[in-house]
């Protein structure tokens, strides 16, 4: 039961997240490209699948990639705010070539056996510590690009994950900090080549999750700025956190209670739900920067759910023609045809 | 036995060979900082342990990282060749503090048992395909900075490697094309956690790896330039190649026969010669191009010869205090202290 005080707080909480989860106040960074202008450009994609405020237009200062905005920090982020609270022009989505919304970062962070129902379908137990691997950055492509069947593997299969955008550099970073290093969340594709990854390179990872185009990611980086401080006063209020779980989805935009899933040429084949993450962001940041510097722009893929091609009866991986599509309820979903 | 024919092309080759290895055309680019230089610069070190020349002093247009440089490609390197001829003041090392000589990558691909004798000690075979694995570019740091030894690893090792920079983008790159795409070769020190590497982590290597600070890498990015088509060359003729073999140490700028050692507090631990290295450069770009596009600043860690600690009985590792240094031959050491 919680007390009076605690009570009012609650009710506080829940009021100020209402607030905080107002359409107009979603932001959703993107890095695009038209047939008009000049390299890639940063924008706010107005809504899931809407159109692209140009923010290098609205403010000519601002840097053109997601790298550069994401080291300016609060500079850079409070004019996409002042953007996002102006009539701007939208260009239609027809007009736009969405990038992923993070290219060239320092690090692809990627995590094993993260789902509790992906366990359960491999039969193995949950693991106690978070497992870590990792791809080349040079695998990323964007929300709708093409996907390429390398004639190396003949195993080729989906994994849909939800993507942690880091936004502030740290070393060692304590759980209850974790959320203040977070830019956001994207959706991430961990395309992975399971006879490279299970079998071949002395069963290490990282070739067979590591091939070119293997990362598609986006749409947008969609921001937890306003959320990051919540969560970490939830953090310390477990009649809050015990209440929240009793209640099922009260906050609609904790990303450790969102939708996900992955189709196949429509059919759906991964269907879960991010609250089956066995460690959560804050703890996944925690483990990861006892071992390194996070910067801005480093993306953690946090595991996938069970429903991947590798553990059907019998296999099923991906073929030249199929078209994939990974979604997260209040982040996106990205399209991405396999050639 | 050669034709004459082919006797008389040997010959050239040498010829050749013993033109573009004199001292003054040996390229050691470097990126480097002094207290009166805004941020760091790019340079020439005089010859092994020298001074530097000043890039960026000598071309003002010549960009300031060596990514930068390495991504304009010929038309940076013929500055630095001009620089090369000219006499120019030199700073002496005391005034200077050396960087990698490559920062930020895209990536650092590592090769694991790739040397011979490095196989022998660990009892097991010599693998059929190479073994491959990654730091993140996070733990890149200078060729005399300090290695810190984290509180998290209990069993901090040494591992000498002859690490390859790419300077020329590519996908499925030939072996016969391979030295093309390669901009020299500097020293790593591939700093390794062993209980992270071979027991934890789902026996996943990356974490033991990547721990901030365990990738020395420098001082200097040794040019191979001139030498690339002559190994291009060396490649098609087997007799020139047996006849090298046979004469031992023919070819002195040959990455393939150079001596690699590793010292602990002044105590030789690793002893041995590139020419143990099972994959060598040209293999080893040619069967990691089948699964990534190499950009211009990507380094191959081409693996450890014997006598790291783990395999010692007892086993021997790294202390607070200690100081390493890494030596191949004509290419350079790096000295880093361990806090």
């Amino acid at each position: 039961m919680l007390n009076s005080g605690r009570r009012r707080l609650f009710s506080a909480l829940l009021q100020v997240h209402k607030r905080a989860c107002q359409p107009s106040r979603d932001m959703r960074l993107v890095q695009f490209q038209t047939p008009h202008l000049e390299g890639p450009h940063l924008g706010l994609e107005s809504g899931i699948g809407g159109g692209v405020i140009d923010l290098n237009t609205f403010d000519s200062t601002l840097p053109k990639t997601m790298m550069q905005f994401l080291e300016q920090g609060e500079t850079a982020l409070s004019v996409a705010r002042r953007a996002l609270a102006t009539q701007l022009p939208v260009l239609p989505q027809s007009q736009v070539t969405f990038l992923a919304p993070v290219t060239r970062p320092d690090k692809v962070v990627c995590v094993g056996m993260n789902y509790a129902d992906h366990c359960k379908e491999q039969n193995v137990r949950v693991p106690k510590e978070p497992i870590i691997f990792s791809k080349f950055s040079s695998s990323i492509v964007g929300p709708y690009d093409e996907i390429i069947l390398p004639p190396e593997s003949e195993e080729v299969d989906w994994e849909v994950e939800l993507a942690v955008v880091i936004g502030k550099k740290g070393k060692h970073i304590k759980a209850t900090d974790a959320m203040a290093h977070v830019a956001g969340f994207t959706v991430a594709h961990d395309v992975s080549a399971r006879d490279w990854q299970m079998r071949r390179n002395g069963k290490q990872w990282l070739l067979g999750k590591t091939f070119d185009t293997f990362c598609p990611l986006g749409p947008a980086l969609v921001t937890r700025d306003s959320i990051a401080g919540l969560l970490l006063l939830m953090w310390e209020f477990r009649e809050f956190q015990s209440a929240r779980k009793s209640q099922g989805k009260v906050l609609s935009q904790d990303p450790h209670n969102l939708k996900i899933c992955c189709r196949v040429n429509g059919e759906v084949v991964q269907s879960s739900n991010t609250n089956q993450m066995v460690f959560k962001t804050e703890e996944l940041i925690a483990w990861v920067s006892q071992f390194v510097t996070l910067y801005p722009g480093d993306i953690i893929l946090t595991g996938t759910p069970p429903g991947v091609g590798v553990f059907r009866k019998p296999p099923v991986f991906l073929k030249k023609g199929d078209e994939v599509q990974c979604e997260i309820e209040e982040i996106g979903v990205i399209v991405n045809k396999v050639v």
